[in-house]
């Protein structure tokens, strides 16, 4: 039984990568990147026809992740138009070929955020960026087209990951390499709260997801928040000192609200995913890991 | 200044089509099917990738109006995500090789329907079908991406075409195809209001809008309406017999609204469209047209 993984060098794929690997799974990456100790098929999403592909691998489960990894187009690029039209021709070529299961990565965009409890089934869907309104494009699309049956598709709407292999632009990263390093870090008041989840969280949760039999939206979230203040607060002490932290040096991003949460009763109930760590726990080890690695590479650095 | 065109040898495609090439624009056609006196490129819109023919062209303007011509999956099909992914890809190849101004189908089907007055940015976006929801995607992904500038859109939302060409399974058709035949037709109660157009009406429009500067929802209608019953009257009077007119004999489609209208403040004011039709003078045009067509093919059969 062959799955198929797009996106899996991304932060979120290489989680999903590193569970479907370590348990055995018949996995073949597609995409531009191979994955050490999985399958590879080169293909471009964009612009190749994705069927012959997907007829010579005769996959039955798919996970696709891949978006557009440039950050500076991703809200507001064209680049989502290509990848809603990337994303329905490998969901049409896979449902072609009889595939039987897929999930495929909405977002929390695509909820109004100017709720608190973002809850799949019951809270509106106004996107707040062309990044949202591409998700939703599709997610709303997947779920009205009962002639897809009988592929059955999750849609995961994925929920603030951090981890220790953070771009090193990205929160998590700023604060723990600029502690580490005596540097100060800027950053907003802090006060915006958040469900964060640690990323292997929340690739566990995604293979949950691909492993049930769950149709249409489920949110990959803790039921649980913390504030940034917080979050950074308990990186900045592990990394080194946290008076290194300079809150209220940054302005919020427009439109960002002051509180989020995510309602997780399909992801705990009907799909049965538990979490291995609390958010404090998470951010504890996604440091622990991320000093370990940095330590590595200066080692490394030292030898050569 | 090439303009490209899709759909040409569709119903309001080949309107178009004629009044593109009756003032002389170079057109080239991309499809599947080639037009008489138009230029032509082969282009499979849904697997094919457009960009190395939008390359060679270089276009300056589109009129995209290709859609899954096949009635049985029209309405709730998976054919219509390809068709936002063929519509996506095309105009971001348009827009990536500098095209200057597009016309795009969008459709009445956006709206929701339980507003008697379909009002471009007033009227609420709700579709009722798969297809609705294509094309409504394709609208909010193309009119909340500024990066597309300085590509220019109109987005045609057209309503209830009619003309002589129209295909034999539909309603005109069936009625002046059935009354000249001597033949009974069944019909609904007839009681639905409609804004019908004349399809010579709808391409007049179509490139009105294309030459024109206005940007997002333009419907595509008159401002004036007819039951069903009033429209078939009109043209089975005029083929033979009224009488053979069944009414009630076919159950109204679910969801079908009682009374549509069309606001086309944007295309009279903005747009400066004027109709030559009224819908019962265009009715009689079309039927006499019908009608003049079934004779010439009647005369060539008894030739040949």
């Amino acid at each position: 039984m062959t799955t198929i993984l797009t996106g899996a060098s991304g932060f979120i794929g290489a989680g999903v990568a590193k569970v479907l690997q370590a348990r055995g799974d018949d996995v073949v990456v597609i995409g531009r990147t191979p994955i050490k100790g999985l399958g590879f098929r080169p293909l471009d999403l964009l612009h190749d026809d994705p069927r012959p592909l997907l007829h010579a691998l005769a996959p039955s489960r798919l996970v696709h992740l891949a978006w557009n990894p440039d950050r500076a187009t991703l809200w507001n690029g064209v680049e989502n138009l290509a990848w809603v039209a990337a994303t329905l021709k490998l969901v049409l070529a896979f449902q072609e070929v009889g595939g039987v299961r897929a999930v495929v990565a909405g977002s929390s965009a695509e909820y109004d955020w100017s709720y608190e409890l973002l809850d799949e089934l019951a809270t509106p869907l106004r996107p707040h960026s062309g990044y949202g309104i591409a998700k939703r494009a599709i997610y709303e699309m997947l779920s009205n087209t009962p002639a897809l049956a009988p592929l059955s598709i999750g849609w995961a709407r994925i929920f603030f990951p951090f981890g220790p292999h953070d771009k090193p632009d990205r929160l998590l990263s700023q604060v723990v390499d600029g502690v580490a390093a005596g540097l100060p870090v800027a950053l907003s008041s802090g006060r915006q709260v958040r469900p964060f989840i640690h990323v292997d969280d929340a690739a566990a949760a995604l293979v949950g997801l691909l492993d049930s039999a769950v149709e249409g939206p489920v949110n990959i979230a803790l039921d649980e928040t913390i504030s940034v203040r917080d979050l950074t607060l308990i990186a900045a002490a592990q990394a080194g000192d946290a008076a290194l932290l300079h809150f209220g040096d940054r302005p919020l991003q427009a439109g960002e609200p002051q509180v989020m949460r995510a309602a997780v009763t399909r992801l705990t109930n009907e799909v049965g995913f538990r979490p291995k760590y609390s958010i404090r726990e998470g951010v504890v080890a996604a440091v622990a890991a991320r000093r370990g690695r940095m330590a590595g590479e200066a080692s490394y650095e030292q030898v050569r």
